[in-house]
């Protein structure tokens, strides 16, 4: 099906790197390559008001089609005008296809060739998702990039178990082509294969034959170690073709987004900043703050001299001070500045790369990270 | 003391009730009277970045001494460069004395002449607050107005024990008085006496004669009806001098606010609008609607056509799948709705005063409130 309005120019590559500088044309207008996309799981990015998303910089977001099914329900989202008025939201909206969350949350999943079957970890209630299920609900809910669905399988696995989980993707990747009807939604596929090169060759290789307009990178932060994903992007980015957005799903760690850059990924989501934020972990240039330590008590500076967030008004003491007592003015202010540091952070490759230096960017960016010996939670 | 920079103008009283259209001038600039305060109970108004507090149309607010007393302390608060800068608000701030809370949060309250005694409700330490102690923290903290301590018992009580606690409030803000240094600081002199006319009207000449620059009635909101808080201001307005501002500490629901101003009152305080907001209760013209309710599940207005507050750019549908889905955003959306009802509920008592026409807007209020048959919570 021909889709209206979806394009991607490729504007540049780093001269020493994978990394590209492109732009995703979308009918809710473009976004600038390498991105990041805040996760508005359940039809809200937590604990930021929609104005709130839009000033840290971010121009894409992604909405969970598992989350929104079970609740409200994509009927009533439909009714309520679709998921961008629901939100708020103007710009462009990914929805996953829920593959992923059948695979972490859901409870006695049993997936057959038909469809995935597993209980709500909500209420308990049995649920059915196919391929053509999972396309009709981003289709009610109107997204403008769908993923198809896939299956996801936990990491260590068999060479036997992930080639199966690759071939369905595949087929279900092709029945979601056929159940797909809305001109203004692009639908990308996604590449399977756990940690055995030769299956990620091969589920790319398949998918790039189904001709999607965009191609993501699944399976990945499920329980391997970030040089066990690196390793999956060399051998998979390379099959995918220079002329589509690639798409690296729920990643990362900002060392994540250096090296899926450096790989040639070009979009990005993760929880990590609102999660983090809430726990109160600040991502900075000089590593994670952790602030509920005592050593901020009286600690005049903010989290970043040149941050424009909300957070960055107040002094580190004073954003102790709302942890230490409990109250959601921390997590708010926390979530907004990690959007706003992994938003800069995207700014500055994005820079970085139009001028050739996305090396040296990388190394200036983690050698402040690994000074501070902190790491980031998950 | 002289006080530099605090003065009140009264503007004009409305022809046919005692509502006062007044300005009170502070170093942070002026506050349009009659005013609402938003409750910033530790250095926040609970759920809102201060730039959202500001875009309620809120002018001054306050912060409570008991509260920032005891966490984070305020030695932290002035060495983090006192209550404002902490809190990020250049607008002037008034913070309550913790007599109050003495009475309604603190553990094992034992009050004698010299102090009052109490365990924490936090940690259970010994605390002790005496009216120059309290002077003292609230000069640490920097607020523009200070209160003094007064000694708060519940409702109903014998008139001894009420007198006897009118006597101690007035003793206590003769030893406040003469404790406060700062000449960038007022300090308000608070009447007591439970609904003993004859005690309200004694304690506030006792304290007239004291010279305050402005005065509040306290002891109110502590299990009396509202016809009986009524009826104590009718007694013990017209007690206050004309030319200074008046303040009803901890009130109350709209209905509240408009008998208040009716009576001659300025200056107003309560975490209704914000801890009712995140019980998922909205205040509007139509009355208080209850976000949970089934009946708002496809409802695609707004809660209030005409409101410019975040919330008001969302369907109900979207506020109660929030709260529905257990998500910080539906008590951050519903405080600062309700926090921007209020202050447009002054705005359009001001200008109603102004225009001679208060009894009327006061009867369109609550006309429309009654319709709906709704009651707040407290």
């Amino acid at each position: 099906m021909k889709r209206d309005g979806f394009s991607f120019d490729l504007l540049h590559v780093d001269a020493t790197t994978g990394a590209r500088r492109g732009v995703f044309h979308t009918p809710r207008g473009p976004v600038q390559l390498p991105a990041f996309m805040p996760v508005g799981t359940v039809g809200t990015v937590k604990g930021l008001t929609i104005d709130a998303v839009r000033a840290t910089g971010a121009e894409m977001i992604l909405g969970n089609t598992y989350h929104l099914a079970l609740r409200p329900g994509e009927a009533i989202v439909r009714d309520l005008g679709g998921l961008h008025r629901f939100m708020g939201w103007d710009g462009p909206i990914l929805t996953d296809s829920g593959g992923f969350q059948v695979y972490s949350l859901a409870q006695m999943t049993k997936v057959s060739e038909e469809r995935a079957t597993f209980r709500s970890h909500i209420d308990g209630a049995i649920v059915e998702l196919s391929p053509e299920r999972a396309v009709a609900i981003q289709e009610a809910l109107g997204s403008d990039v769908a993923m198809v669905l896939d299956h996801v399988v936990g990491l260590p696995n068999t060479f036997d178990a992930l080639a199966d989980a690759v071939a369905r993707t595949t087929r279900w990747a092709a029945r979601s082509i056929k159940a797909a009807r809305r001109p203004d939604q692009a639908l990308f596929g996604i590449v399977q294969g756990g940690l055995f090169p030769e299956l990620r060759v091969e589920s790319a290789r398949q998918l790039v034959e189904l001709d999607f307009p965009g191609y993501a990178v699944g399976g990945l932060s499920v329980g391997e170690t970030p040089a066990e994903m690196y390793a999956m992007l060399d051998v998979t980015v390379p099959q995918l073709p220079a002329d589509r957005p690639r798409y690296l799903m729920g990643v990362g760690t900002p060392r994540d987004l250096l090296e899926g850059m450096r790989r040639g990924i070009d979009l990005f989501d993760c929880v990590m900043p609102t999660r983090n934020g809430r726990n109160a972990l600040a991502f900075t240039d000089e590593g994670p703050l952790r602030m509920r330590n005592l050593k901020y008590v009286r600690d005049t500076a903010p989290l970043e001299a040149n941050c424009p967030c909300p957070a960055c008004k107040h002094s580190r003491g004073y954003l102790r001070h709302l942890f230490m007592a409990g109250e959601m003015l921390g997590p708010i202010l926390l979530s907004a500045h990690n959007l706003t540091y992994y938003q800069r952070l995207m700014a500055g490759a994005r820079e970085a790369i139009a001028a050739n230096r996305f090396a040296s960017y990388c190394q200036d960016r983690i050698s402040g990270w690994v000074r501070s010996g902190e790491r980031e939670e998950d």
